[in-house]
C-alpha cells in the first residue's frame, strides 16, 4: 500500500488534478479558503501521518498569497507528522528578483528559497527556474525539469520550414540555442542596447533571418512587451512569420491586448500557470507539464533519480 | 549624531510619519511598489550601514502582501548591513490561529514569528498581542504595549457615570478586569453557549448591567459581530447605553453596517490599523499609539527597559 499523498493548494487545481489523475490518486482532501479579514485558513481532512506528501502549487499572482498558503501548508504538514514534505513549484515567483542589481535592493528569490526551508520542506521540484543559480539558494534537493522538450516536441509536429530559433536578448541565448538543437535549427539574437527593462529603442538582428519562420524563445511571458516588440522588429527586418513560445505564461497588465495587436502567428506557453478562460486567446496555445511533472513526482517517491528529466 | 533611522512600509504611513515627527526625525527614504504581476519591489535610498533601523508595518489586510513586504524589507536591510533591524508591529496579523483548536491544522502566528525572525529581524515591538503567549514564539525581545492606558484615558475624560465594563465572552474576562481598575468600577460578562464564532444564541449576562452605562472591551474588532450582538443582548437586558473599546479596527467585511444599524453609542479604537476615508463612522473615534510607540523606539535605542511601558 502506497505512502503517497498529493494535495493542491490554490494556484492550479486544473494542474494538480490532471497529475493525480496521471498517477491513478486521488488528491489529498483539504480546504483552503480565507477569513473575513484575508488571512488564509487551511485545514488538511485526511491523516498525513507518516507519508511521503506532495504539494502542488505555482506561486503565480497573487503571489504573496500563494507563498503565504504554500508556507502554512508545509507548517500544517509538519505539526501532522508528514515523513517528507515535497514542494512541487512549477513557477517559481520573485526569480527574477535574483540577485542585487543595486545596492540596497534585497534578494527575494533567496529569501523565498530561506522560507520554504524554514518552514520544514523536504524537497523542492520546479520547472524552468528563472536562474538555474536559484538551486544552489537551497540546502534541500532541489530538481529542475525543463520546458524546452515539451515545447519542441510540438514544434517539431508542426513541420515548420526553414526555421531560425530567436533569442529576445543577450540574456537568453542558450535558452535558443537548445531549443534550436531540438529543432536543428540556426539561431539568432535580438541585438537590444540600452537597459533591458526599456524594450525602446533600436534593434540590431544577429544572423540571417531572412524570409525565415523565426521562433522566439524564453521562460517566462509577462508583459509581452519583449516577445511582441521582438516580433514587430523581426518582421521589420525580413522574417516570414514570427512564432513564440515561453515555459511560464505569466501574462500580466495588458498583456493579451499587446499579444493580440501584434503580427505574432502562435504563442506557445504551458499550464505551469493557468490562463483565465476571459484571457484565452486562440493564438495561445498551452501545453500540459502534468506527464514531466507526474513522472518526477513518482520517481522521487520511489527514491529513484529525476536526472534524465533534467535540462 | 544619531545612529537612528526609522522606515515606513505600505501598510500605515500616518502612523509612521506621526512617530517620525513626535520624534523629531525624518523617515527614512525608501520605495515600496509593485511590479506589473504583483511582486512587490522595495529598494531603499539611503545608507543604512551601522544604523539601528526601526520599521513600522502592521500586518493588516492585505495580510499576505503586509508580511512579504515587511520580510523583503528585512533580507534588504540585512544585505545593506544594519546594525539592528528593529521591527514595530502595532497590528500583529494571524494572531488568532495561535493554536491547533483541531487536529491537522496550522499555528500560522508561530510560522509568522519564525518568519521574522529567520529573515534577520533583532526585536519585535508590538501592541496588545492577541494572547500574551504570542511573545513565546520568538527567541528574540519582543516589547509588548498596552493600548488600555490610552482607551482607559479617553474615556475617563468622558466622564461617564454608572459604569459598567463587560467582556464579550469568557475568553476576554482578565482585558475587562484591566480596564475596570483603571476606570474604578465593576465587570460583568456575556456569557454565550455554544462554539465562539457563532454569535447566535441565547446569551446570559453574569453581573449587574441594569440601568448602567456599559462599556465593551475586545482586543479587535473584526467582523463587528461581536459587539454589535453584544450592544444587542446588553439593552435587551436593561443596559442605559453601551460603548465599546478595542486596541485594533480591523473592520473587514460588512463591519460598518453593522456598526451602524446598531445601538452602540460609540466605538473607541486605535490607530494601529488605518481606517480608509470611506469607512470612517461618526460613531467611531480613533486614539494615536503613536506618543507609546516613539517612546517605545526611543527606549529601545537608548537601550533602556521598556518595561514601565508594559501590560
Ligand atoms: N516581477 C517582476 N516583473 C518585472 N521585472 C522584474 C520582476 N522582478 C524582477 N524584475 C526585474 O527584472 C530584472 C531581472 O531580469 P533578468 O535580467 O531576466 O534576470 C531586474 O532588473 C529586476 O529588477
Ligand atoms: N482571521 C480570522 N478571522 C476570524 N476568525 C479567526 C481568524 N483567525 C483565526 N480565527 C478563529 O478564531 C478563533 C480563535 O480566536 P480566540 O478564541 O479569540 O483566540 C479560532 O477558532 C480561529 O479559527
Amino acid at each position: 500500500d502506497s505512502k503517497l499523498k498529493i494535495f493542491s493548494l490554490s494556484s492550479n487545481r486544473p494542474l494538480a488534478e490532471e497529475i493525480a489523475a496521471n498517477m491513478g490518486v486521488d488528491l489529498g482532501k483539504s480546504t483552503v479558503t480565507t477569513f473575513s479579514d484575508g488571512e488564509v485558513r487551511i485545514s488538511i481532512e485526511e491523516s498525513v501521518r507518516g507519508y511521503d506528501v506532495f504539494v502542488i502549487q505555482s506561486t503565480s499572482e497573487p503571489v504573496n498569497q500563494h507563498i503565504l498558503e504554500l508556507l502554512i501548508m508545509i507548517d500544517t504538514l509538519k505539526r501532522a507528522s508528514a515523513k517528507t514534505i515535497n514542494i512541487v513549484i512549477p513557477y517559481y515567483g520573485y526569480a527574477r528578483q535574483d540577485r542585487k542589481a543595486r545596492a540596497r535592493e534585497p534578494i527575494t528569490a533567496k529569501l523565498v528559497a530561506d522560507l520554504l526551508q524554514e518552514s520544514g520542506a523536504s524537497r523542492i521540484i520546479s520547472l524552468d527556474l528563472h536562474a538555474p543559480q536559484i538551486q544552489g539558494f537551497f540546502n534541500i534537493p532541489v530538481d529542475q525539469l525543463a520546458g524546452i522538450p515539451i515545447l519542441s516536441r510540438y514544434l517539431e509536429e508542426k513541420n515548420l520550414q526553414d526555421v531560425v530559433v530567436v533569442s529576445p536578448d543577450h540574456g537568453s541565448v542558450s535558452r535558443a540555442r537548445q531549443l534550436a538543437d531540438h529543432l536543428k535549427a540556426p539561431i539568432a539574437i535580438i541585438d537590444k542596447r540600452g537597459p533591458r527593462e526599456t524594450e525602446v529603442g533600436e534593434s540590431n538582428i544577429v544572423g540571417n533571418i531572412d524570409g525565415k519562420t523565426a521562433i522566439l524563445i524564453d521562460d517566462i511571458v509577462d508583459t509581452g512587451t519583449r516577445m511582441t516588440s521582438g516580433t514587430k522588429a523581426l518582421i521589420e527586418k525580413g522574417a516570414k512569420e514570427v512564432y513564440a513560445c515561453c515555459t511560464h505564461p505569466v501574462l500580466s497588465g495588458i498583456a493579451m491586448e499587446k499579444i493580440e495587436n501584434s503580427q505574432l502567428k502562435e504563442l506557445i506557453v504551458t499550464n505551469s500557470i493557468p490562463i483565465a478562460d476571459e484571457k484565452k486567446l486562440d493564438r495561445i496555445t498551452q501545453l500540459s507539464v502534468a506527464p514531466l511533472l507526474s513522472d518526477a513526482i513518482t520517481r522521487v517517491y520511489e527514491e529513484r533519480s529525476v536526472s534524465p528529466l533534467f535540462d
